[in-house]
Formats: structure tokens, sequence, C-alpha cells
């Protein structure tokens, strides 16, 4: 099933220890619809200026991404510059400018309408509103955020948790969110906001998916104890799974997957778009939105995120293919798994 | 097997977001003996002052730890008193005052002398050798170290090194240890001073354990092709297990155990000395400590680490029941599994 994602599509400036890199193809929009691109159809809306031309393009086609609703107009793309030199972690930005994003009002094509996935990425939230509002049938909704929306525009940022069903953001965007420093705390009181399910993104230590009714899962034995009347000839993790998916919330479990630990780490720009393009283009690719498909969801998010990190700008999002996906899905669950 | 440990018996005074506790009973060797006890015969030895007393030894003597080797004598015990008010992950030192360990030199009693693993906890690494050279027959040795001995005791502390089968720190110490800020590549030089396994704790993040030929491990799909020929009718995670455990240290994985989202860290004094007992404890109750057994150590390792974040001190650990333990692994099992 199609996912339309409205994001930026940008060029990055980006330092980091392992060099520099000018003008890199970027933005949240673009590594989102290149990683989801891998399991799904994937719909783009943007807008560029007029230094977005054929070859930039090209990255988009190779993946057979729909750039219809990318808007060209006068001017150039958004730009930043940061680096990572200190902290791996964290981006120190120097350089901001909107260019053309400035008067971005996006504008849905005929053939998106369809989309059962919308994925707001990191922009204006009264942007994010907007397209929500324009897509109201859509199966599914996430979306991401940033520090500075939700220091600096909250009310409006409340209105799009109002109406999304998962956000994916990192642990201090959390406990900023929920003012509060207790990971499981924080989680409860975002999801209180409006979100069914929330993907807290730990950098290097991989994530936590916090959906269902409480902050830490039951034991088996005890989600075992009350289903085992209905279902007695199955293991218990799928009786936990299916007593689990009967419920609206996506199940009781909270879910870690881990992120690979990477030799070098030569860029890690847009490896939290990378991780959502994972984790929501597999979603996409689904029936039916499992609590299995959730922690499926959660191990490609991070497979996705470590690409991301192994080459400056989308260079080796661009070069993948779904055989090293998948051999490094193989690879996260060993990673993991105790047999 | 029993499993000697070496360390500090002591008293903390400990102030965290939670409250504030006067003098409870602490010390690395208490802290690691007590998780350990849960799953093998623990061995003390440490120095002791004239203010433990016989309901200090009873809190030993209610998890059967041999306690022949806790000397007394004139004087405190050791004492340190610290806050976590600000960062849970890393305690302020407010007081340390050495007492009666300032003279410590350990003494091993004849009745430990056929344990078969060995714990030196985090002491002056002269003690550590001299330990380790005095009981040179042991299957198995595993050591902590800190910050301290790593920055002003360095060439006492890789003559250690040389003799550590299993090193388990955190990462700044790794980092430290390794001068280098990629955890893999810290990861691999720390090994190559001496330990086969670095166990490197990331707090409320887990831990992950490296040991094998690489920093990263290899696709299941290339191990099995190794092997497939001599050992076709097992499943891919046995054959590379068993592929892996013919090598002398411990197989290729590298494995990543969770933390459990916890709603209140009330007190992480003793998290890392608790995550050591119960990874050794369970690795010293196997036959064959085989990569399976590594993999299980460090679930078990998370497990009692969270726990000992429950309450002040070594309260949780004394209330503990082995079912609860194992209810708890269930529970990081479904944290991290896919199925």
């Amino acid at each position: 099933m199609a996912i339309t994602v409205v994001g930026s599509v940008a060029y990055d400036t980006i330092e980091t220890p392992a060099g520099k890199r000018e003008r890199c193809l970027g933005g949240a929009a673009t590594y989102f619809s290149l990683a989801a691109s891998f399991f799904t159809d994937v719909r783009v809306i943007a807008v560029v200026g007029e230094d977005f031309g054929k070859r930039q393009e090209a990255v988009f086609q190779a993946r057979s991404i729909d750039t219809t609703g990318i808007e060209h107009i006068k001017g150039k793309c958004f730009f930043w510059e940061g680096s990572y030199l200190e902290n791996l972690n964290e981006a120190k930005t120097h350089n901001t400018e909107l260019n053309v994003f400035a008067a971005f009002e996006p504008k849905i094509p005929e053939a998106y309408r369809d989309s059962e996935f919308l994925f707001l990425a990191n922009i204006d939230p009264v942007l994010q509103r907007r397209v929500r509002e324009a897509m109201p049938d859509v199966k599914l909704v996430a979306g991401d955020t940033m520090n500075y929306w939700i220091k600096d525009h909250r009310p409006a940022l409340l209105e799009v948790l109002k109406g999304l069903d998962i956000l994916l953001i990192n642990d201090t965007e959390a406990k900023m969110l929920a003012g509060n420093n207790n990971l499981v705390q924080a989680a409860r009181a975002v999801r209180a906001l409006g979100p069914k399910a929330l993907v807290v993104k730990h950098g290097e230590y991989g994530a936590t998916l916090f959906s269902g009714t409480a902050g830490v899962s039951k034991s088996a034995s005890q989600q075992v104890s009350k289903s085992a009347s209905q279902q007695v000839s199955k293991s218990a993790s799928q009786q936990v799974s299916e007593s689990a998916s009967q419920r609206e919330d996506f199940g009781v479990k909270t879910f870690r997957a881990p992120a690979l630990p990477l030799e070098e780490v030569v860029d890690p720009t847009g490896a939290g778009d990378s991780f959502a393009g994972g984790f929501f283009g597999y979603l996409a690719s689904q029936k039916e939105q499992t609590p299995a498909a959730y922690r499926i969801a959660m191990f490609y998010g991070s497979v996705m995120g470590s690409f991301a990190c192994e080459r400056f700008g989308t260079e080796r999002l661009q070069a993948l293919t779904r055989a090293e996906i998948d051999e490094r899905f193989n690879h996260f669950r060993e990673l993991t798994h105790l047999d």
C-alpha cells in the first residue's frame, strides 16, 4: 500500500570526523522516501528550487518514487549546514536557509489521494496538520518533529499529535515534549497527547517502541493465562501476539530494537528519517499491522538507519539492494536473539 | 561451580531523586555476591571493620554466600557517599573513606582454592593481580575496573588485563581505556590488551558483548555455509553456535542485551556489579560456557542490574526470588525477540 510523505527535499553541507561534503542531496522526505521505497510505493510532497534538476530527480526515479507532488518554484532549495565533529549523536547547526521552503504550501496531487499511509516528516506542524486534514481517509498516519517545534510551536504541534497514530522522535525530544526525564513516564505522557504508538530513537543504542496500555509489558505467563482457555495449541509468543492484536492500540508490547555497532559512522545525517522510512515502509507493505509486524518494522527501521550512516548523504541508500537489507536484518536478529 | 569474588564490602550514603539513605550495606563484592548467589555458590574475599556486625553478616548468610574470606580488622568499613540528582547514569562522588581498605591484603582461604571461577571486582589492580596469581588454576576469570585506575594506574591495570578472560566495563571506561571514541574500534583495542571477551554496559540502554574475531558478526548465511558440509541437519543458529564454540575465543558473535525500561530508577548504585553477578553467576552455573550460554548470561546480567535499581542499596536483591528473576528474563525476551 502506498505511502504519501510530506517533508523537506534539501541540500546539506555536512562535516564529520570522516570528512566534509558540500551540498549533498538531503532532506527528511528524501531519506524517508529512499528508505521506504525498498518496501512499498512512495509518493512525495515537497517544494524545490531551480537548483533541483534532472540529476536530483533521477535519484527518486531510480527508486520508482512518485515525484508528481514535488513542486518546482523560483529560488533555491532548503539548505542546511552542520557538523558532528564533537558528537556523532548530535548535529551542530551552522547555517539554515529556508529558501523556497519559507512559502511552502503543500498541494496534494489527485493521484496521491488513495494513499493508505501518510508520513508527516519534520516540518512546521501547521503544514503537517494541513496535509493530515486534506487526507482524512488514510489508514495509518505517522510523523516526526524536533526540539524547535516542541519548544516554540507547542500549540500547533499538539494539534498534529491528536491526529497521529505513530510518533517517531528521539530521547531528548520525548523527554522535552513530556517534561519528564524518565523515558517510560515520558512515553506514557506523550501517548496521552494522541499517538497510539511512540517510537523513541536512541541513536547508537537502537530504539524503543512504546504501545499498548502499559509502559512495560507484562510477563509472557501472565499474558498467556488470560487467553489460554481459547488458544491452547499455540506457543506462548503466538498467544501473546494474537491476544494483543485484538486491541485497537497495537498490543501491549514494549519492544526494543538494537542499532548495529558500526566500525565507522561516516555521516549520521538522515539516520532518523531512514529509520522512519524502513519502519513505516515495512508496515505499509503488510496487509495487517499486527504487533508482530510492528516488531519487524522496528528492526527494518534500525537496519535502514544503520545503512544511512555508512556514507555521506544518501549515497548508501542509493546504492543499496534488498538482499543487503535482508542480510542485515538477519544480522540484527543474531545480535539480539538468544537462539 | 563456585565463584570466588574479591572486592569491596562497604557502606554507602546515597542520594537520588527518590530520596536519601544513610550507610546502606554496599560495595562491589556485596552486590556481585548477592546477584550471583541465585545461580551458583559464591565465596567472598574482602576486608571489613568493626562496624560490620551480625546483621550485615546475615545478609550474606541468607543467600548462602561463603564469608570465610571476609577479614575483620580494627577500624571502619570502606565508605562512599554520592548522589545521582542530575544524572541517574552517573554518580557524583561527595566523599570516599578507604578506612580498613587502605591496608587490604587479600588472603585466600584454603577452602576457596578449588573455585573454578574468579571475579576481580573493581579494586586496586595491584590487588586484583595478586589474587589472580594466587589462583592460577581457575577455569575462567572476569573482572571490572573504573576510570580512576584506567587514568592513573594504567601499567598495573594492563598487567591485570593480560590475565582476564572477560572484562566488564561501561562505555566511557571502554573508550577511555582504548583511547578511541568508536565503540567497535575501542572494543577491539581493549580485547587486544588481553580479555577474550568484553562486556560494555550502556546503563539504561543495556549492554553489548564483544567476543570472537570480528567487531561485528557475520551474517548467519555466511557462517552456515562454512560448516554446512559437516552439519546438515541442524538449524542455522545451532550451526553458528557450534562452529563458533570450537574456537577458543567464545565464537564470533557480537550480542546486545537490552535493559528494562523502568518506571522509576530508585537507586542505580551497584547495578553494574549486579549485572556482573548475574552474568558470571549464570556462566558458572553451566557445564560448558558456549556462545549460547554467553548470550543467556548477558540477559541474566541485565535482569539482575534492573532489579538492583528498583530499591535503595541491596534491598531489592535481598528480597528477590528465583521465580521473579526468571519471570523478568522472559520479559526481556519478549522485549527483544521478534517471535
